[in-house]
């Protein structure tokens, strides 16, 4: 992917669903942007910025709307799963597609990397795209969807999927005894320290190999098989392997997070460049529909 | 009213849930401008601008959105009443009034002239208002509607209602034959000449109300009353009336669409000193729900 152009940005606009204390949306903006920044990403590589900041997307938002039959919107899962889980049935939150839409075809995306829950998003942008395409004539390109097949899913405390909904996380940045209390919570059977057990079977396991390098890994995996593992010290290993890895990425947000100029002038920066590119694409769209008079 | 400002936009935005013609929305909107210059509005004396000049609305659609309950919006009748009517069932087009709320906060209207089937959409505004105010603090006024006790209903060419919808209209701005076939249609019952007849009970006789001088009036009345009113006669007399009445606005509006960049030009402004009104609220709007990170 070294050869494509990489657009990662922060969706306050859809947060904003589920967010209603203006506090917690305008630091959880400045603390996911830290998250990336002390992971690695580099703004000087991407288009990196918070999805506010390029304003353009609620008018391509509302133009893509008056193409959008209710059936296809009505049909999306995402909504009923969140009403189901107790989030308030708002119109912003039935509109969410439509919103996701103008964020990928915004900036003439090709591939857009998705999980499996969110394909069905990804059909809207497509349906909208070639719907647009069609009445008006070639304006966006069709996004595809790219599933890496490398992504492996990552099981949870619980052995279930990771994911904050399910509250079985480890988050990345915790450390000492906050993580401690996470790993020792992971689930294990109550197979006696002595007995062979099925490594490819085990949440710890699984969790282990993320973090363990090739040889300690070969190991422990023996001491699965053959008979040895104790989950209890193969836990307080982990908890020290996930430390350590993430080490310098926490060292990293703190110090962003301590200089939240420094992470706002990045954003400021990426969203000149996002709304560079989002403006030729309106333009046109303004100049199809006509509402250029 | 002198002493309020004045508030007067063409609504691309919301054409475009039941306009799919690039060329008819463009030219649909230049000549409802010319309609509104050429009947006289004062672009010094009003904020008069396209609606999608001034993007900031389709910014505050979304924000509104995330706080309006679906069951308000789906509560909404004109949705239905349209979709009845084979209008195609878009998302945008149940959207609407989530638009038509930010076009009125927006401006921190505080009064809006509304007909009898444009309250609901009032309604929606007032809740979001409200709600919003609840949620973030005091931030926008709730518009309170004004219905003019003075704006009669003026009867379409059956008698019901006059409304494009209904197809019974008299465009103001035609003339000549086309003026005369209208008016010729105007529903008259069989009752002969010589005989009396009710005047507020006659179509014709209330539309011919709106043009007539007092003593003209009067007379016809008299006709109306005793004997001798001919409605052949008096139909062309209307037609006579009418077209007298708009001959300076004709004559303006045909001078207008042969300049459209006087109309766009003085659309352009009205839209800069919008835009001054908009950014002020949007501003604030972001800073309460935590858009400002």
């Amino acid at each position: 992917m070294e050869s494509s152009e990489l657009y990662v940005f922060i969706v306050d606009l859809h947060a904003l669903t589920s967010v209603r204390e203006r506090e917690r949306l305008a630091s959880g903006t400045l603390e996911a942007a830290a998250d990336f920044l002390a992971l690695g990403l580099d703004p000087d590589k991407c288009l990196f910025w918070v999805q506010s900041d390029v304003p353009e997307v609620c008018e391509l938002t509302w133009i893509l709307s008056t193409l959008a039959p209710m059936g296809l919107i009505e049909r999306c899962h995402a909504y009923k799963d969140k009403v189901a889980k107790g989030i308030e049935p708002s119109h912003g939150l039935f509109s969410y597609p439509v919103l996701m839409a103008a964020d990928i075809l915004l900036y003439q995306a090709d591939q857009v990397p998705v999980g499996k829950d969110q394909k069905q998003h990804l059909e809207v942008a497509r349906d909208l795209a070639q719907k647009f395409n069609n009445e008006y004539g070639e304006t966006f390109v069709v996004p595809e969807p790219a599933i890496s097949e490398a992504t492996a899913i990552v099981p949870g405390l619980d052995g279930q999927k990771m994911s904050k909904s399910y509250g079985n996380t480890i988050p990345i940045f915790i450390a000492g005894k906050e993580l401690k209390k996470r790993v020792m919570a992971i689930a294990t059977d109550a197979t006696p320290v002595e007995a062979p057990k099925n490594p490819d079977a085990c949440t710890l396991f699984s969790i282990f190999k993320l973090f363990a390098p090739p040889e300690r890994l070969q190991e422990v995996r023996n001491l699965y098989l053959h008979g040895g593992a104790a989950y209890g010290y193969l836990k307080l290993e982990l908890v020290d392997l996930i430390e350590n890895r993430f080490a310098e990425a926490r060292r990293k947000k703190a110090e962003y997070l301590a200089n939240p100029d420094w992470v706002r002038a990045i954003l400021k920066q990426g969203a000149e460049k996002a709304r560079a590119k989002a403006t030729v694409t309106l333009d046109l769209v303004r100049d199809r529909v006509g509402l250029k008079y």
